[in-house]
């Protein structure tokens, strides 16, 4: 493993380089030109040690070794190949590259493993061309609908059944049997958060990807002259906001982890410095790694706001539009992943996913879990994600140990 | 005075005529079409009631009826002109309508008085067209600058000195004296606020305009990932602006009338669902009617936001870039007014005004007041400002009286 460095290194400068731009960044976006290059490029890297390749109708690219006791067992690791606009040079592509070196070294040093082995390279996850994620790993496991995609244009107006057939793809054939073979999914991936690198560990070992519900509110009082309203006759909207938004938070940070809380956006009318704001529209996103607790959590939150607007004389709107469930990861798996950063030395974190993976996709069909390796200052989607290369190797390490136990061992 | 009630919706309707857009509302602006059209209409109205009128050299427009006895000093009553962009039917102009209203009654009652009388309809001081307010009192009053316009343009590109031009005004020449004739100012106005009519009264005089102090305030923290950030290793922008806004807000209103707070502009960046905002730039506009009390209190607020930006490790950087002293009201003008609505049997309430007039740079100068008129739901500067026909009669009613006393009476 000790060619692991300079191999990381070189790997992710050449992916890097196909859909970089003068930023510094990436934008490799679903179907593009830079994405049909990056495929073939992979295409023929995994060709070029020995695995048979496919691709899916959708443009999922796999790379198989196939085993020599229980061929039709199969153990899976990668990631997406999509970035998402001016992306950094980590977020999907490592966990390809890594899968690939860790195949690589595997087959090298102990030949055809017991298992088959397969590295995927998936079409899509973020969601930055076209308005729809997971498109790679939904079409897998049959959660991609035609009608989904069938009207959905990227922002030049191209729709995207044109860009998919004009890369060669088209839609799943719904005949087709989803694949029953698959025994392990282990994905790798950057942290796109700061916790590895403020406890100064390079591994984190996950065991549940957050579910996430994310709402738009609506506060409506009256715009008033700043001046001539005096304070007992307004029905001020920020006000309302205000008490809502640092209530809220001191509760969240009295629940501490895993709960998360964000209020990312706001919309102000008229947003003038001499009227009082007449109505606020206002985005919340809470994230749990247990259903329960985060509806209570919720459920709390909501109440709460409910009670601030009728004391401060304001109509209020809650509209919750995105519902994701927690996905817990596969014990089974999670341990044989601790099990192999323990023999191979590595100080792991056992920790959740704020962020959403293909994992979760997998997850719900597949025993499946995710390594992490640090992001520095928690840093992703920017040119400026990075990871320290030696937190790298030590990520492929830990993948190397834990598919040598998936496939190789009985 | 039976007359009024026709007078009163004659002479606004008249007015409103002169700019009216297709929304229902006016816009009127300095040196147009429309203001050189209200303005040439007002000499001529001024001159049908037999006041000699002039124009002074920036395009405020007298209307003067002699004195007999003490024709040196003079009564002056009046308001502005323009209008801001889209504004309503009241605003400035009403204080034009009624000090015409009055003086005519006055001569055609009692005919000549001992004082000159005259009415006065300002050129301009909403600041509407040119980033320029109270060109025409504080023209008159020597505080207007010929630099503070010379490089200034309207929205169209079109240069002040220009439009004044075309007009056929310039620039005050600095040569002439200011006046020392005017020996009382009284000036009435809608209120556009709610106070008269919360209380159900129709008549206002007022003692005293407030001063003002904006701010501009910005917080900087850290933009993270709304899922992978725990709580503990945040620097959350809306969370310090929530914290200051509902505190700030809490204190004003503990103090009351006439503290008056407002947080009317916010900007939040980046201002998206699922990233913890980095920033928060964002105004804070304090009113007050005494200097002193007004200093205080920004002052608590200032502190308390500096403590809350250094719990949350938030830097913060606050520009006080508006600090407006408070404008009390001549006492004895004060009375007067008072007298007048005791002696019209007008339930009349003392109050402050919580927005700028011309009276504030009258006041600095010569003795000065005002009367308000309820603004119903306190709407102003929209088409939909208004006022009941009968509420504007009884401000008519008092200024009559007013001025009855200051130009009749020994």
């Amino acid at each position: 493993m000790e060619n692991f460095y300079q191999e990381v290194e070189e790997n992710i400068s050449w992916l890097s380089a196909i859909g970089s731009d003068p930023t510094g960044g990436i934008s490799r976006l679903l179907y593009d030109e830079n994405w049909r290059i990056a495929q073939n490029g992979l295409k023929e890297k995994f060709e070029g040690i020995g695995l048979s390749t496919t691709f899916d109708e959708v443009g999922n690219l796999f790379g198989r070794l196939t085993g020599s006791k229980y061929p039709e067992e199969t153990i899976m690791s990668g990631s997406h190949v999509d970035t998402v606009v001016n992306g950094g040079s980590l977020d999907g592509q490592f966990g390809i590259v890594a899968a690939y070196l860790a195949v690589k070294y595997l087959k090298e040093t102990y030949g055809q493993p017991l298992r088959s082995l397969e590295v995927i390279s998936m079409a899509e996850e973020e969601g930055s061309r076209f308005p729809y994620a997971f498109w790679g790993s939904k079409n897998i496991w049959g959660l991609a609908k035609r009608s989904d995609v069938e009207n959905a244009t990227d922002a030049n107006g191209v729709p995207f059944v044109t860009a998919m057939r004009e890369s060669g793809f088209d839609f799943r054939d719904e005949d087709n049997r989803f694949r029953n073979d698959i025994k392990a999914f282990v994905e790798i991936h950057i942290e796109q958060g700061n916790v590895l690198e403020r406890i100064g560990k390079s591994v984190g070992v996950v065991n549940a990807i957050v579910g996430q519900k994310r709402y738009t509110i609506t506060l409506s009082g009256e715009a008033n002259h700043a001046g001539t309203t005096p304070m007992e006759y307004r029905r001020d909207a920020i006000y309302g906001y205000s008490k809502i938004v640092s209530q809220s938070i001191e509760k969240a940070n009295a629940q501490g982890n895993p709960t998360v809380l964000t209020f990312g956006h706001v919309e102000v009318m008229p947003n003038t410095v001499n009227v009082v704001p007449g109505k606020v529209v206002f985005s919340m996103d809470c994230r749990h790694t247990d259903q329960g607790k985060l509806n209570e959590f919720t459920q709390i939150l909501e109440n709460d706001m409910k009670q601030i607007a009728e004391e401060l004389g304001l109509a209020i709107d809650i509209d919750c539009w995105m519902d994701e469930k927690p996905v817990p990861m596969c014990e089974k798996i999670v341990k044989v992943l601790e099990t192999s950063c323990q023999e191979q030395g590595l100080d792991y974190q056992l920790m959740h996913s704020g962020a959403g993976h293909d994992s979760q996709i997998f997850a719900q069909f597949v025993p499946t879990a995710m390594l992490f390796v640090p992001s520095i200052a928690g840093i992703s989607h920017n040119p400026a994600e990075a990871t320290e290369t030696k937190d790298l190797v030590e990520g492929v390490k830990a993948l190397v140990s834990s598919l040598y136990k998936l496939a190789y061992e009985e």
